[in-house]
């Protein structure tokens, strides 16, 4: 694949200790993006090459956070194995890692054992609760993050229970911070010469996802009530039915409500001295509700898609995973793709939310094979072919 | 506040046309690592200024998204507004906005045309669907851009209807990844000397999120599920009974769910012959469950909290925002700050998700009044007092 021009951060050297979700992430947007990212496995290799649905025996659950990657298989607990890792070190910009606080250190890799092994290192670690506080040593998990950050508190139905978004958002939202204080740290580098430590905790990430729910409630002190698919504070706003399903569509403001409902033949609403404010409408959203579902059921979704879009009311429908793959915005996108499989089968995996228009994401690696890069990885770094087999007899590292 | 250090991004200089959320999440990201932000507002001002709670007749909701910027005051629809722009942009580092795809053009503000006015110029734009594509001129909308990413629809009851997040994330996520496609443009800059153009779209940014269940949908081509709080293909997991309240219990694989039965005097579990392996598990997660709910019963939720964390199993509780802003954890990791308002109150806010160790955020700039660095920012560019009160007069800047 030799024909494709290097992405922004070519030249990025980046040593991945992560394993999973979180930090498997951030290193696969970094290598997207164009850098040399080095994942260092276990002989066992990462959990998530033996999850999912299998095809051909390989997991699209790692293809799918481990495309743009090389992998090295080193065992941490030999001291051979901790020497290459030190020696890959010394000579890398980036090193990620998502153990639970202090795994670094039992590893001989403390931040003042990095700092003298490579001043200009960046070392980024994504973990749950964050490496200081009571409650740094918990195991972490994204549901129990959506849980503890207020995240999920504030999702599902006025008189449900609480209710967890079903993506693992809370790694990969860390995991997107952690690529952001990274670049940071690597362009701060330039004016200071020095590396830095960079740290995202999976429930900091989410709760700073909590936008205005969370300034009401810094304004207030009233804790936010859930409210289901419905705005909080105005109507109509929603899932409302035609003929063959629902549509979804979201009146922000009182401009876009007078063009959703002049596109219904429902002007006269706003002027209706029952409904001709905010307040009157959130009290007779039932009433409203009925009457503008029971317009809409004349015609299908993709009438009222049209006409109401075009009219600038911001619609849509609730696709599936099926309608998503196979809409043409998406495929305009390329938000499908195929990535190849070191010496196995191409899969399809989400595609690249960051376009870039000159040094664009790119398939420029593989998903890799466990420890398929070991041999080049070593060689490059000085690693004599006799100093390679040793370690391999030695289980140290495994070349293939 | 002169004596904060700088941040990663000291000298980098982003022109900021973005309004409401996506645009101005992603540019306080930016100056919160230290960039020079200047938010040009219209002459009425972002409407955010203008939502939510009011303290002192200024929004939380604004301050959450603005600290860290400086406000000028540019009348676009003027052409000595335009002229001020283009000045500015000359020698800035980066532009970001987050207009619907074409308003740049009509502004006068074509690729083309910027890169004449300054080729080194990073060109970020956040919106609902990509700027290519039949659904690329669609108003966007977080709700609609939740539903049509597939996001909303894997989330909920397994017998609800699909649900969405409440916090606007298709916004906030875009937000981040285009801060992560900036900095990746600015270090590939050194490379090639030349800027180029950044592109985040929510919907492309919120499918991203899918991981497994995408990996899944491709492997099987099944469309998934929604499960609720319950995990796809685990149990026991979920939300568990204590004397108190519920607690969230995240038995991801067997090794943890052993510590966890055992912890709860139930170690037989696993090799009674009607649950010990995960399939029959599944089968009767009712029994389990009242068996699980049971024994938790008759201890509160600390108690458990406690010896389940001691023992390694991911668990803790759905905390809702008055819970999340009075935790011991969120305070050490300082997720709840105050920032100063420029000649205003001082506001509560979200506190900082990226933890660098060297030069890490901080409060540099109070959240800014209405065109309240106006006046500075333009002599900096090296506009005369003369000019400015010149361009004051006619409308096309403001002042204060």
């Amino acid at each position: 694949m030799a024909e494709i021009p290097n992405g922004p951060l070519v030249g990025l050297r980046v040593i991945d200790l992560t394993r999973v979700l979180s930090g498997p992430f951030c290193t696969m947007i970094l290598g997207d993006l164009g850098a040399d990212v080095v994942k260092i496995e276990p002989p066992k290799g990462d959990p998530v090459r033996g999850q999912g649905t299998m095809t051909d025996g390989h997991s699209g659950y790692f293809a799918g956070f481990n495309r743009n990657k090389r992998s090295v298989v080193l065992d941490l607990y030999s001291e051979a194995g901790r020497t290459v890792l030190r020696r890959l070190l010394a000579d890398a910009d980036v090193l990620v890692e998502n153990f639970r606080p202090g795994t670094l250190d039992k590893l001989g890799l403390s931040a003042a054992a990095l700092k003298d092994l490579n001043p200009r290192l960046i070392v980024a670690s994504v973990n749950g609760y964050g490496s200081t506080g009571p409650h740094a040593d918990r195991p972490a998990f994204d549901f129990i993050a959506q849980a503890m950050s207020g995240f999920m508190g504030v999702n599902g139905e006025a008189d449900g229970p609480p209710m967890r978004a079903a993506p693992p958002i809370s790694d990969l939202v860390a995991g997107i911070y952690a690529a952001v204080g990274i670049l940071a740290a690597v362009i701060g580098r330039d004016g200071t010469g020095r590396g830095q430590t960079v740290e995202v905790a999976m429930v900091n990430g989410l709760l700073s996802l909590m936008a205005y729910i969370a300034s009401e409630y810094f304004a207030t002190d009233r804790v936010p009530p859930r409210t289901g698919n419905d705005h909080p504070l105005v109507y109509p706003y929603g899932l409302f039915r035609c003929s063959d399903g629902q549509i979804a569509v979201a009146n922000s403001h009182d401009q876009i409500l007078r063009r959703f409902l002049d596109t219904l033949d429902l002007g006269w609403v706003m002027s209706d001295p029952r409904y001709d404010s905010n307040p009157k409408r959130m009290a007779a959203r039932n009433e409203l509700r009925d009457l503008i579902d029971s317009r809409m059921a004349g015609k299908p979704r993709d009438h009222w898609l049209e006409v109401l879009n075009v009219a600038g009311v911001p619609c849509g429908v609730v696709q599936d995973l099926g309608q998503v793959a196979a809409d043409p915005q998406i495929a305009a996108q390329q938000m499908v793709i195929e990535t190849p499989w070191q010496d196995g089968p191409s899969l399809r995996v989400l595609g690249f939310p960051i376009k870039l228009g000159g040094t664009p994401c790119a398939i420029r690696h593989p998903v890799p094979r466990l420890g398929g890069n070991t041999a080049e990885v070593l060689a490059a770094a000085g690693f004599s072919a006799e100093e390679i087999a040793g370690l391999a007899a030695s289980g140290s590292i495994a070349t293939d």
